[in-house]
Protein backbone atom coordinates (compact mmCIF):
# COMPACT_ATOMS: atom_id res chain seq x y z
CA UNK A 1 0.00 0.00 0.00
CA UNK A 2 1.48 3.27 -1.32
CA UNK A 3 2.40 6.25 1.40
CA UNK A 4 -0.54 8.27 2.21
CA UNK A 5 -0.64 11.48 0.02
CA UNK A 6 -2.18 13.71 3.00
CA UNK A 7 -1.29 14.20 6.49
CA UNK A 8 -3.91 14.09 9.44
CA UNK A 9 -4.24 18.33 9.15
CA UNK A 10 -4.50 18.66 5.57
CA UNK A 11 -6.72 16.25 5.16
CA UNK A 12 -9.00 17.78 7.72
CA UNK A 13 -8.42 21.12 5.58
CA UNK A 14 -9.37 19.54 2.29
CA UNK A 15 -12.79 18.41 3.53
CA UNK A 16 -13.25 21.58 5.13
CA UNK A 17 -12.77 22.79 1.91
CA UNK A 18 -14.56 20.25 -0.35
CA UNK A 19 -17.45 19.45 1.80
CA UNK A 20 -18.42 21.60 4.04
CA UNK A 21 -21.83 20.06 4.65
CA UNK A 22 -19.93 17.06 6.92
CA UNK A 23 -20.41 19.63 9.62
CA UNK A 24 -24.02 19.76 9.89
CA UNK A 25 -23.97 16.24 10.63
CA UNK A 26 -20.96 15.35 12.15
CA UNK A 27 -19.90 18.75 13.68
CA UNK A 28 -17.32 17.22 15.95
CA UNK A 29 -15.37 15.05 13.53
CA UNK A 30 -11.61 15.11 13.08
CA UNK A 31 -8.97 12.69 11.04
CA UNK A 32 -6.84 11.75 14.25
CA UNK A 33 -4.14 9.35 11.89
CA UNK A 34 -3.17 8.62 8.31
CA UNK A 35 -1.04 5.15 7.98
CA UNK A 36 -0.31 3.32 4.36
CA UNK A 37 -3.92 1.64 3.76
CA UNK A 38 -5.83 2.58 7.22
CA UNK A 39 -7.21 6.02 8.28
CA UNK A 40 -8.40 6.60 11.82
CA UNK A 41 -11.37 9.33 12.24
CA UNK A 42 -13.04 10.32 15.57
CA UNK A 43 -16.44 12.10 15.83
CA UNK A 44 -18.13 13.91 18.87
CA UNK A 45 -21.67 13.07 19.25
CA UNK A 46 -23.99 14.41 21.30
CA UNK A 47 -27.74 15.19 22.08
CA UNK A 48 -28.79 15.78 18.28
CA UNK A 49 -27.11 12.19 17.75
CA UNK A 50 -29.58 10.20 19.15
CA UNK A 51 -32.69 7.98 18.14
CA UNK A 52 -35.43 6.67 20.16
CA UNK A 53 -34.22 5.56 23.34
CA UNK A 54 -31.34 7.73 23.55
CA UNK A 55 -28.68 6.18 22.26
CA UNK A 56 -26.67 7.13 18.90
CA UNK A 57 -28.46 6.56 16.16
CA UNK A 58 -28.27 4.67 12.56
CA UNK A 59 -27.63 7.80 10.22
CA UNK A 60 -24.39 8.95 12.66
CA UNK A 61 -23.23 5.94 12.35
CA UNK A 62 -23.33 5.65 8.82
CA UNK A 63 -22.00 9.08 8.27
CA UNK A 64 -19.08 8.19 10.63
CA UNK A 65 -18.23 5.28 8.50
CA UNK A 66 -19.09 6.25 5.28
CA UNK A 67 -16.55 9.46 6.44
CA UNK A 68 -14.05 6.73 7.45
CA UNK A 69 -14.14 5.22 4.00
CA UNK A 70 -14.19 9.28 2.36
CA UNK A 71 -10.59 9.20 4.09
CA UNK A 72 -9.11 5.80 3.02
CA UNK A 73 -9.99 6.97 -0.57
CA UNK A 74 -8.58 10.56 -0.26
CA UNK A 75 -5.53 9.05 1.35
CA UNK A 76 -4.39 7.45 -1.56
CA UNK A 77 -5.92 10.06 -4.61
CA UNK A 78 -5.34 13.35 -3.13
CA UNK A 79 -8.00 15.63 -4.07
CA UNK A 80 -10.27 13.65 -5.67
CA UNK A 81 -13.62 15.34 -3.59
CA UNK A 82 -15.77 13.70 -6.54
CA UNK A 83 -15.07 9.83 -5.59
CA UNK A 84 -18.48 8.29 -4.71
CA UNK A 85 -19.69 5.57 -2.11
CA UNK A 86 -21.45 3.19 -4.48
CA UNK A 87 -22.14 0.65 -1.18
CA UNK A 88 -22.02 0.57 1.71
CA UNK A 89 -23.49 -2.15 4.50
CA UNK A 90 -23.60 -1.82 8.05
CA UNK A 91 -23.68 -3.66 11.49
CA UNK A 92 -25.14 -2.37 14.29
CA UNK A 93 -23.91 -4.09 17.27
CA UNK A 94 -24.22 -2.69 20.39
CA UNK A 95 -25.98 0.63 21.79
CA UNK A 96 -23.72 3.80 22.67
CA UNK A 97 -24.51 6.67 24.83
CA UNK A 98 -23.30 10.04 23.23
CA UNK A 99 -19.22 10.56 23.49
CA UNK A 100 -16.54 10.15 21.57
CA UNK A 101 -16.88 7.86 18.78
CA UNK A 102 -13.60 6.65 17.07
CA UNK A 103 -13.67 4.69 13.49
CA UNK A 104 -10.46 2.54 12.68
CA UNK A 105 -11.00 2.05 8.66
CA UNK A 106 -9.04 -0.16 6.54
CA UNK A 107 -8.67 -0.51 2.44
CA UNK A 108 -9.14 -4.17 2.02
CA UNK A 109 -8.43 -3.42 -1.98
CA UNK A 110 -7.52 0.04 -3.88
CA UNK A 111 -8.51 -0.91 -7.45
CA UNK A 112 -8.15 1.38 -10.58
CA UNK A 113 -12.05 1.69 -10.88
CA UNK A 114 -13.03 0.57 -7.02
CA UNK A 115 -11.92 0.93 -3.50
CA UNK A 116 -13.21 -1.59 -1.26
CA UNK A 117 -12.96 -0.62 2.91
CA UNK A 118 -14.31 -2.15 6.00
CA UNK A 119 -14.70 0.55 9.07
CA UNK A 120 -14.59 -0.74 12.91
CA UNK A 121 -16.30 1.98 15.24
CA UNK A 122 -15.87 1.82 18.88
CA UNK A 123 -16.19 4.40 21.91
CA UNK A 124 -13.17 5.97 22.50
CA UNK A 125 -10.72 4.03 24.95
CA UNK A 126 -13.14 0.84 24.31
CA UNK A 127 -12.51 -2.37 22.62
CA UNK A 128 -16.52 -3.33 22.05
CA UNK A 129 -17.82 -3.15 18.67
CA UNK A 130 -20.41 -0.42 18.12
CA UNK A 131 -20.78 -0.73 14.39
CA UNK A 132 -18.52 -2.45 11.60
CA UNK A 133 -19.19 -1.50 7.48
CA UNK A 134 -17.97 -2.55 4.46
CA UNK A 135 -17.98 -0.46 1.65
CA UNK A 136 -16.79 0.36 -1.65
CA UNK A 137 -16.25 3.81 -2.92
CA UNK A 138 -15.53 4.51 -7.35
CA UNK A 139 -12.85 6.44 -8.63
CA UNK A 140 -13.44 8.81 -11.28
CA UNK A 141 -12.08 8.11 -14.21
CA UNK A 142 -9.27 10.37 -15.33
CA UNK B 1 -49.48 -9.30 5.71
CA UNK B 2 -51.55 -7.60 8.25
CA UNK B 3 -53.64 -4.74 8.10
CA UNK B 4 -51.54 -1.68 9.61
CA UNK B 5 -52.13 -0.24 13.10
CA UNK B 6 -51.57 3.56 12.47
CA UNK B 7 -52.74 6.07 9.56
CA UNK B 8 -49.74 8.34 8.63
CA UNK B 9 -51.09 10.93 10.54
CA UNK B 10 -50.92 9.25 13.38
CA UNK B 11 -47.42 7.55 12.59
CA UNK B 12 -45.92 10.57 12.33
CA UNK B 13 -47.33 11.81 15.60
CA UNK B 14 -45.93 8.90 17.08
CA UNK B 15 -42.28 9.49 15.87
CA UNK B 16 -42.76 13.31 16.76
CA UNK B 17 -43.15 11.93 20.28
CA UNK B 18 -40.56 9.27 20.73
CA UNK B 19 -37.57 10.10 18.10
CA UNK B 20 -37.83 14.24 18.27
CA UNK B 21 -34.35 13.92 16.73
CA UNK B 22 -34.84 12.73 13.09
CA UNK B 23 -35.83 16.50 12.52
CA UNK B 24 -32.07 17.60 13.11
CA UNK B 25 -31.30 14.85 10.20
CA UNK B 26 -34.64 14.79 8.37
CA UNK B 27 -36.23 17.95 9.00
CA UNK B 28 -39.56 17.97 6.40
CA UNK B 29 -39.52 14.45 6.33
CA UNK B 30 -43.56 12.69 5.88
CA UNK B 31 -44.96 9.44 6.08
CA UNK B 32 -47.28 9.45 2.66
CA UNK B 33 -49.28 6.44 2.79
CA UNK B 34 -49.44 3.22 4.79
CA UNK B 35 -50.67 -0.15 3.63
CA UNK B 36 -50.14 -3.72 4.53
CA UNK B 37 -46.35 -4.56 4.58
CA UNK B 38 -45.76 -1.09 2.99
CA UNK B 39 -44.83 2.41 3.34
CA UNK B 40 -43.79 5.41 1.58
CA UNK B 41 -41.73 8.16 3.36
CA UNK B 42 -40.91 11.44 1.69
CA UNK B 43 -38.35 13.90 2.65
CA UNK B 44 -37.58 17.21 1.41
CA UNK B 45 -33.73 17.75 1.12
CA UNK B 46 -32.12 21.20 0.72
CA UNK B 47 -28.49 22.26 0.63
CA UNK B 48 -28.05 20.58 4.12
CA UNK B 49 -28.14 17.55 2.63
CA UNK B 50 -25.26 17.56 0.04
CA UNK B 51 -21.69 16.45 -0.12
CA UNK B 52 -19.29 17.03 -2.69
CA UNK B 53 -20.43 17.71 -5.90
CA UNK B 54 -23.93 19.09 -4.86
CA UNK B 55 -25.71 15.88 -4.90
CA UNK B 56 -27.66 14.78 -2.11
CA UNK B 57 -25.30 13.22 0.41
CA UNK B 58 -25.53 8.94 1.69
CA UNK B 59 -25.92 9.69 5.00
CA UNK B 60 -28.88 11.46 4.00
CA UNK B 61 -29.72 8.71 1.70
CA UNK B 62 -29.31 6.28 4.45
CA UNK B 63 -31.62 8.45 6.94
CA UNK B 64 -34.40 7.73 4.54
CA UNK B 65 -34.35 4.71 4.03
CA UNK B 66 -33.72 3.99 7.74
CA UNK B 67 -36.61 5.78 8.21
CA UNK B 68 -38.44 3.85 5.60
CA UNK B 69 -37.82 0.11 7.59
CA UNK B 70 -38.70 2.19 11.06
CA UNK B 71 -42.57 3.12 9.72
CA UNK B 72 -42.54 -0.57 8.11
CA UNK B 73 -41.88 -2.10 11.44
CA UNK B 74 -44.04 0.37 13.41
CA UNK B 75 -46.89 0.00 11.11
CA UNK B 76 -47.05 -3.37 12.07
CA UNK B 77 -45.25 -3.53 15.76
CA UNK B 78 -47.24 -0.23 16.87
CA UNK B 79 -45.83 1.94 19.52
CA UNK B 80 -42.47 -0.18 19.71
CA UNK B 81 -40.21 2.63 19.48
CA UNK B 82 -36.97 0.43 20.86
CA UNK B 83 -37.40 -1.52 17.48
CA UNK B 84 -33.70 -1.06 16.27
CA UNK B 85 -31.25 -1.36 12.74
CA UNK B 86 -28.99 -4.64 12.75
CA UNK B 87 -28.15 -4.22 9.44
CA UNK B 88 -28.36 -2.20 6.75
CA UNK B 89 -27.01 -2.38 3.19
CA UNK B 90 -27.71 0.11 0.35
CA UNK B 91 -26.12 0.99 -3.14
CA UNK B 92 -25.97 4.37 -4.61
CA UNK B 93 -26.95 4.48 -8.06
CA UNK B 94 -27.71 7.68 -9.53
CA UNK B 95 -26.67 11.53 -8.18
CA UNK B 96 -29.62 13.60 -7.44
CA UNK B 97 -29.78 17.03 -6.57
CA UNK B 98 -32.09 17.99 -4.10
CA UNK B 99 -35.49 18.07 -3.97
CA UNK B 100 -38.27 15.53 -2.58
CA UNK B 101 -37.15 12.22 -2.51
CA UNK B 102 -39.66 9.36 -1.82
CA UNK B 103 -38.84 5.89 -0.24
CA UNK B 104 -41.00 3.23 -0.99
CA UNK B 105 -40.38 0.27 1.32
CA UNK B 106 -41.66 -3.36 1.69
CA UNK B 107 -41.42 -5.58 4.39
CA UNK B 108 -39.66 -8.79 2.91
CA UNK B 109 -40.46 -11.19 6.15
CA UNK B 110 -41.65 -10.22 9.58
CA UNK B 111 -40.46 -12.43 11.62
CA UNK B 112 -40.61 -12.88 15.49
CA UNK B 113 -37.54 -11.74 16.39
CA UNK B 114 -36.59 -9.95 12.92
CA UNK B 115 -38.23 -7.41 10.10
CA UNK B 116 -36.19 -7.69 6.73
CA UNK B 117 -37.41 -4.81 4.43
CA UNK B 118 -35.78 -2.97 1.27
CA UNK B 119 -36.52 0.59 -0.15
CA UNK B 120 -36.51 2.40 -3.03
CA UNK B 121 -35.36 6.09 -3.31
CA UNK B 122 -36.65 7.91 -6.66
CA UNK B 123 -36.85 11.69 -6.82
CA UNK B 124 -40.64 12.73 -6.58
CA UNK B 125 -42.59 11.58 -9.41
CA UNK B 126 -39.58 9.91 -11.72
CA UNK B 127 -38.59 6.37 -11.91
CA UNK B 128 -34.96 6.43 -12.14
CA UNK B 129 -33.78 4.63 -9.01
CA UNK B 130 -31.48 7.27 -6.69
CA UNK B 131 -30.70 4.75 -4.04
CA UNK B 132 -31.83 0.72 -3.19
CA UNK B 133 -31.58 -0.68 0.99
CA UNK B 134 -32.32 -3.83 2.47
CA UNK B 135 -32.43 -3.98 6.16
CA UNK B 136 -33.03 -5.96 9.12
CA UNK B 137 -34.48 -4.48 12.74
CA UNK B 138 -34.62 -6.29 15.57
CA UNK B 139 -37.70 -6.76 17.55
CA UNK B 140 -37.46 -6.33 20.98
CA UNK B 141 -38.68 -9.71 23.53
CA UNK B 142 -42.12 -8.88 24.74
CA UNK C 1 -34.17 -0.40 -20.19
CA UNK C 2 -33.22 -1.62 -23.84
CA UNK C 3 -34.55 -4.58 -25.54
CA UNK C 4 -33.05 -7.62 -24.18
CA UNK C 5 -29.90 -8.81 -26.83
CA UNK C 6 -30.80 -13.18 -25.86
CA UNK C 7 -34.13 -14.85 -25.93
CA UNK C 8 -34.16 -17.95 -23.03
CA UNK C 9 -32.55 -20.18 -25.08
CA UNK C 10 -29.60 -18.38 -26.46
CA UNK C 11 -28.29 -17.42 -22.75
CA UNK C 12 -28.94 -21.12 -21.36
CA UNK C 13 -26.30 -21.98 -24.45
CA UNK C 14 -24.10 -19.05 -24.25
CA UNK C 15 -23.84 -20.05 -20.29
CA UNK C 16 -23.45 -23.76 -21.13
CA UNK C 17 -20.60 -22.53 -23.42
CA UNK C 18 -18.76 -20.22 -21.41
CA UNK C 19 -19.96 -21.24 -17.30
CA UNK C 20 -20.02 -24.71 -17.84
CA UNK C 21 -18.86 -25.31 -14.13
CA UNK C 22 -22.10 -24.07 -13.26
CA UNK C 23 -23.85 -27.67 -13.80
CA UNK C 24 -21.54 -29.29 -10.83
CA UNK C 25 -23.58 -25.98 -8.40
CA UNK C 26 -26.77 -26.15 -9.99
CA UNK C 27 -27.35 -28.84 -11.94
CA UNK C 28 -30.76 -28.13 -13.35
CA UNK C 29 -30.87 -24.36 -14.11
CA UNK C 30 -32.79 -22.82 -16.70
CA UNK C 31 -33.36 -19.29 -17.92
CA UNK C 32 -36.98 -18.86 -18.19
CA UNK C 33 -37.79 -16.04 -18.91
CA UNK C 34 -36.23 -12.12 -20.31
CA UNK C 35 -37.55 -8.89 -20.30
CA UNK C 36 -36.09 -5.64 -20.47
CA UNK C 37 -34.49 -5.14 -17.44
CA UNK C 38 -35.75 -8.27 -15.61
CA UNK C 39 -34.96 -12.05 -16.03
CA UNK C 40 -36.11 -14.87 -14.10
CA UNK C 41 -34.19 -17.99 -14.02
CA UNK C 42 -35.46 -21.24 -12.11
CA UNK C 43 -33.24 -24.32 -10.38
CA UNK C 44 -34.14 -27.35 -9.50
CA UNK C 45 -32.59 -28.63 -5.62
CA UNK C 46 -32.15 -31.84 -4.50
CA UNK C 47 -30.50 -33.38 -1.22
CA UNK C 48 -27.44 -32.30 -2.53
CA UNK C 49 -27.88 -28.56 -1.81
CA UNK C 50 -28.97 -28.97 1.64
CA UNK C 51 -27.55 -27.68 4.99
CA UNK C 52 -28.36 -29.21 8.69
CA UNK C 53 -31.75 -29.76 9.46
CA UNK C 54 -32.71 -30.33 5.50
CA UNK C 55 -33.61 -26.86 3.64
CA UNK C 56 -32.31 -26.00 1.01
CA UNK C 57 -28.51 -24.18 2.04
CA UNK C 58 -27.40 -20.58 1.70
CA UNK C 59 -24.38 -21.12 -1.06
CA UNK C 60 -27.05 -22.71 -3.04
CA UNK C 61 -29.37 -19.99 -2.89
CA UNK C 62 -26.19 -17.62 -3.29
CA UNK C 63 -25.50 -19.40 -6.28
CA UNK C 64 -29.07 -19.19 -7.50
CA UNK C 65 -29.04 -15.45 -6.88
CA UNK C 66 -25.53 -14.73 -8.44
CA UNK C 67 -26.89 -16.72 -11.39
CA UNK C 68 -29.70 -14.24 -12.08
CA UNK C 69 -27.59 -11.66 -11.66
CA UNK C 70 -24.96 -12.78 -14.40
CA UNK C 71 -28.01 -13.57 -16.81
CA UNK C 72 -29.30 -10.08 -16.44
CA UNK C 73 -25.86 -8.49 -17.35
CA UNK C 74 -25.65 -10.67 -20.23
CA UNK C 75 -28.85 -10.04 -21.14
CA UNK C 76 -28.04 -6.33 -22.08
CA UNK C 77 -23.99 -6.63 -22.59
CA UNK C 78 -24.24 -9.78 -24.69
CA UNK C 79 -21.35 -11.54 -24.70
CA UNK C 80 -19.50 -10.82 -21.95
CA UNK C 81 -18.78 -13.92 -20.17
CA UNK C 82 -15.95 -11.58 -18.08
CA UNK C 83 -18.44 -9.71 -16.43
CA UNK C 84 -17.97 -10.54 -12.47
CA UNK C 85 -19.78 -10.15 -9.33
CA UNK C 86 -17.82 -7.35 -7.00
CA UNK C 87 -21.02 -7.10 -4.45
CA UNK C 88 -23.27 -9.69 -2.93
CA UNK C 89 -25.82 -9.01 0.00
CA UNK C 90 -28.39 -12.02 0.45
CA UNK C 91 -30.82 -12.20 3.22
CA UNK C 92 -32.21 -15.35 4.12
CA UNK C 93 -35.80 -15.37 5.09
CA UNK C 94 -37.50 -18.59 5.19
CA UNK C 95 -36.16 -22.36 5.19
CA UNK C 96 -37.25 -24.30 1.98
CA UNK C 97 -37.34 -27.81 1.21
CA UNK C 98 -35.51 -28.65 -1.60
CA UNK C 99 -37.51 -28.68 -5.15
CA UNK C 100 -38.12 -25.91 -7.85
CA UNK C 101 -36.82 -22.51 -6.71
CA UNK C 102 -37.63 -19.48 -8.86
CA UNK C 103 -35.26 -16.50 -8.58
CA UNK C 104 -36.39 -13.08 -10.00
CA UNK C 105 -34.16 -10.42 -10.88
CA UNK C 106 -34.50 -6.86 -11.86
CA UNK C 107 -31.59 -4.72 -12.78
CA UNK C 108 -31.98 -1.51 -11.13
CA UNK C 109 -29.17 0.24 -12.36
CA UNK C 110 -27.24 -0.31 -15.84
CA UNK C 111 -24.05 1.65 -15.72
CA UNK C 112 -21.05 1.92 -17.63
CA UNK C 113 -19.03 0.20 -14.70
CA UNK C 114 -20.98 -1.13 -12.95
CA UNK C 115 -24.67 -3.04 -12.68
CA UNK C 116 -26.91 -2.88 -9.56
CA UNK C 117 -29.70 -6.06 -9.23
CA UNK C 118 -32.00 -7.22 -7.26
CA UNK C 119 -33.03 -10.85 -6.73
CA UNK C 120 -35.72 -12.05 -4.75
CA UNK C 121 -36.20 -16.11 -4.67
CA UNK C 122 -39.26 -18.10 -3.84
CA UNK C 123 -40.55 -22.14 -4.44
CA UNK C 124 -41.87 -22.31 -7.52
CA UNK C 125 -46.27 -21.08 -6.97
CA UNK C 126 -45.86 -19.31 -4.18
CA UNK C 127 -45.16 -16.04 -2.96
CA UNK C 128 -43.02 -16.40 0.56
CA UNK C 129 -39.62 -14.85 0.10
CA UNK C 130 -37.16 -17.83 0.80
CA UNK C 131 -33.95 -15.41 0.33
CA UNK C 132 -33.72 -11.62 -1.14
CA UNK C 133 -30.51 -10.16 -2.91
CA UNK C 134 -28.62 -7.29 -4.09
CA UNK C 135 -25.72 -6.89 -5.96
CA UNK C 136 -23.00 -5.03 -8.04
CA UNK C 137 -21.72 -6.45 -11.52
CA UNK C 138 -18.71 -4.63 -13.10
CA UNK C 139 -18.67 -4.39 -16.80
CA UNK C 140 -15.06 -5.10 -18.49
CA UNK C 141 -13.73 -2.17 -20.27
CA UNK C 142 -14.17 -2.21 -24.28
CA UNK D 1 -14.68 -13.63 24.51
CA UNK D 2 -15.07 -17.53 25.81
CA UNK D 3 -12.72 -20.13 25.35
CA UNK D 4 -13.69 -22.47 22.23
CA UNK D 5 -15.50 -25.05 23.27
CA UNK D 6 -14.76 -27.22 19.99
CA UNK D 7 -10.94 -27.96 19.00
CA UNK D 8 -10.74 -28.04 15.29
CA UNK D 9 -10.32 -31.95 15.28
CA UNK D 10 -14.04 -32.11 17.61
CA UNK D 11 -15.02 -29.48 15.20
CA UNK D 12 -14.41 -30.98 11.57
CA UNK D 13 -15.82 -34.49 12.93
CA UNK D 14 -19.46 -32.65 14.24
CA UNK D 15 -19.93 -30.74 10.43
CA UNK D 16 -19.05 -33.93 8.94
CA UNK D 17 -22.22 -35.53 11.39
CA UNK D 18 -24.64 -33.00 11.06
CA UNK D 19 -23.86 -30.91 7.40
CA UNK D 20 -22.66 -33.95 5.46
CA UNK D 21 -23.75 -32.40 2.08
CA UNK D 22 -20.69 -29.60 2.78
CA UNK D 23 -18.43 -32.51 0.97
CA UNK D 24 -20.60 -31.82 -2.15
CA UNK D 25 -19.55 -28.21 -2.30
CA UNK D 26 -16.13 -27.87 -0.33
CA UNK D 27 -14.84 -31.73 -0.52
CA UNK D 28 -11.46 -30.56 1.10
CA UNK D 29 -12.24 -28.01 3.66
CA UNK D 30 -10.92 -27.98 6.92
CA UNK D 31 -11.19 -26.38 10.40
CA UNK D 32 -7.66 -25.07 11.02
CA UNK D 33 -7.19 -23.58 13.85
CA UNK D 34 -9.66 -22.37 16.72
CA UNK D 35 -9.07 -19.83 19.27
CA UNK D 36 -11.44 -17.52 21.59
CA UNK D 37 -13.52 -15.25 18.64
CA UNK D 38 -12.07 -16.63 15.87
CA UNK D 39 -11.53 -20.04 14.01
CA UNK D 40 -9.31 -20.40 10.42
CA UNK D 41 -10.95 -22.28 8.20
CA UNK D 42 -8.87 -23.53 4.43
CA UNK D 43 -10.41 -25.59 1.50
CA UNK D 44 -8.57 -26.55 -1.60
CA UNK D 45 -10.49 -25.76 -4.64
CA UNK D 46 -10.12 -27.34 -7.88
CA UNK D 47 -11.55 -27.33 -11.73
CA UNK D 48 -15.01 -27.80 -10.06
CA UNK D 49 -15.05 -24.57 -8.31
CA UNK D 50 -14.45 -22.22 -11.49
CA UNK D 51 -16.25 -19.56 -13.26
CA UNK D 52 -16.05 -17.91 -16.40
CA UNK D 53 -12.15 -16.86 -16.75
CA UNK D 54 -10.86 -20.07 -15.10
CA UNK D 55 -11.19 -18.44 -11.33
CA UNK D 56 -12.62 -19.30 -8.32
CA UNK D 57 -16.22 -18.72 -8.49
CA UNK D 58 -18.40 -16.24 -6.24
CA UNK D 59 -20.86 -19.41 -4.47
CA UNK D 60 -17.64 -20.99 -3.59
CA UNK D 61 -16.30 -18.21 -2.12
CA UNK D 62 -19.37 -17.16 -0.30
CA UNK D 63 -19.64 -21.31 1.10
CA UNK D 64 -15.70 -20.59 2.35
CA UNK D 65 -17.17 -17.46 4.12
CA UNK D 66 -20.12 -19.10 5.25
CA UNK D 67 -18.65 -21.91 6.41
CA UNK D 68 -16.68 -19.57 8.22
CA UNK D 69 -19.22 -17.92 10.16
CA UNK D 70 -20.84 -21.40 10.92
CA UNK D 71 -17.41 -22.67 12.55
CA UNK D 72 -17.42 -19.09 14.47
CA UNK D 73 -20.56 -19.65 16.04
CA UNK D 74 -20.34 -23.22 16.79
CA UNK D 75 -16.97 -22.36 18.39
CA UNK D 76 -18.80 -20.74 21.24
CA UNK D 77 -22.51 -22.48 21.00
CA UNK D 78 -21.32 -26.16 20.64
CA UNK D 79 -23.69 -28.41 19.25
CA UNK D 80 -26.26 -26.14 17.34
CA UNK D 81 -26.08 -26.85 14.19
CA UNK D 82 -29.41 -25.37 13.62
CA UNK D 83 -27.97 -21.97 14.28
CA UNK D 84 -28.78 -20.52 10.61
CA UNK D 85 -26.73 -17.71 8.57
CA UNK D 86 -29.95 -14.74 8.50
CA UNK D 87 -27.73 -12.30 6.29
CA UNK D 88 -24.47 -12.16 4.32
CA UNK D 89 -22.51 -9.73 2.73
CA UNK D 90 -19.71 -10.39 0.06
CA UNK D 91 -17.19 -8.31 -1.51
CA UNK D 92 -15.28 -10.25 -4.48
CA UNK D 93 -11.93 -8.01 -4.84
CA UNK D 94 -9.40 -9.99 -6.48
CA UNK D 95 -9.68 -12.91 -9.24
CA UNK D 96 -7.92 -16.38 -7.92
CA UNK D 97 -6.51 -19.38 -9.38
CA UNK D 98 -7.82 -22.07 -7.86
CA UNK D 99 -5.54 -23.95 -4.78
CA UNK D 100 -5.92 -23.94 -1.33
CA UNK D 101 -7.78 -20.84 0.34
CA UNK D 102 -7.48 -19.51 3.56
CA UNK D 103 -10.62 -18.15 5.67
CA UNK D 104 -9.91 -15.86 8.81
CA UNK D 105 -13.10 -15.48 10.31
CA UNK D 106 -13.62 -13.19 13.72
CA UNK D 107 -16.95 -12.92 15.96
CA UNK D 108 -17.42 -8.72 16.06
CA UNK D 109 -20.17 -9.54 18.28
CA UNK D 110 -21.42 -12.50 20.47
CA UNK D 111 -25.41 -11.82 21.26
CA UNK D 112 -28.37 -14.08 22.72
CA UNK D 113 -30.06 -14.02 19.45
CA UNK D 114 -27.71 -12.71 16.94
CA UNK D 115 -23.84 -13.29 15.97
CA UNK D 116 -22.10 -10.78 13.81
CA UNK D 117 -18.61 -11.96 11.75
CA UNK D 118 -16.25 -10.93 9.24
CA UNK D 119 -14.04 -12.88 7.41
CA UNK D 120 -11.13 -12.85 4.93
CA UNK D 121 -10.24 -15.23 2.31
CA UNK D 122 -6.65 -15.28 1.05
CA UNK D 123 -4.35 -17.58 -1.00
CA UNK D 124 -2.59 -19.61 1.26
CA UNK D 125 0.38 -17.91 2.49
CA UNK D 126 -0.32 -14.77 0.33
CA UNK D 127 -1.39 -11.41 1.93
CA UNK D 128 -3.49 -10.34 -0.95
CA UNK D 129 -7.57 -10.23 -0.16
CA UNK D 130 -9.50 -12.20 -2.17
CA UNK D 131 -13.06 -11.79 -0.96
CA UNK D 132 -14.17 -10.48 2.06
CA UNK D 133 -17.24 -11.05 3.93
CA UNK D 134 -19.63 -10.13 6.57
CA UNK D 135 -22.47 -12.29 8.14
CA UNK D 136 -24.94 -12.75 10.80
CA UNK D 137 -26.44 -15.91 12.37
CA UNK D 138 -29.48 -16.43 14.23
CA UNK D 139 -29.32 -18.18 17.13
CA UNK D 140 -32.01 -20.68 17.97
CA UNK D 141 -34.00 -19.94 21.63
CA UNK D 142 -33.35 -22.24 24.18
Amino acid sequence: MQKPVFTPEELNAYIAEVYPEIIDQLPQYNVRTIEAGRVVVESKTDHRHIRAGGTVSGPTLFAIADMGGYCCALSVLGREALTVTTNLNINFMRKAEPGLLVADSRILKMGKRLMVFDCTITKDGKTDIIAHATGTYAIPPK
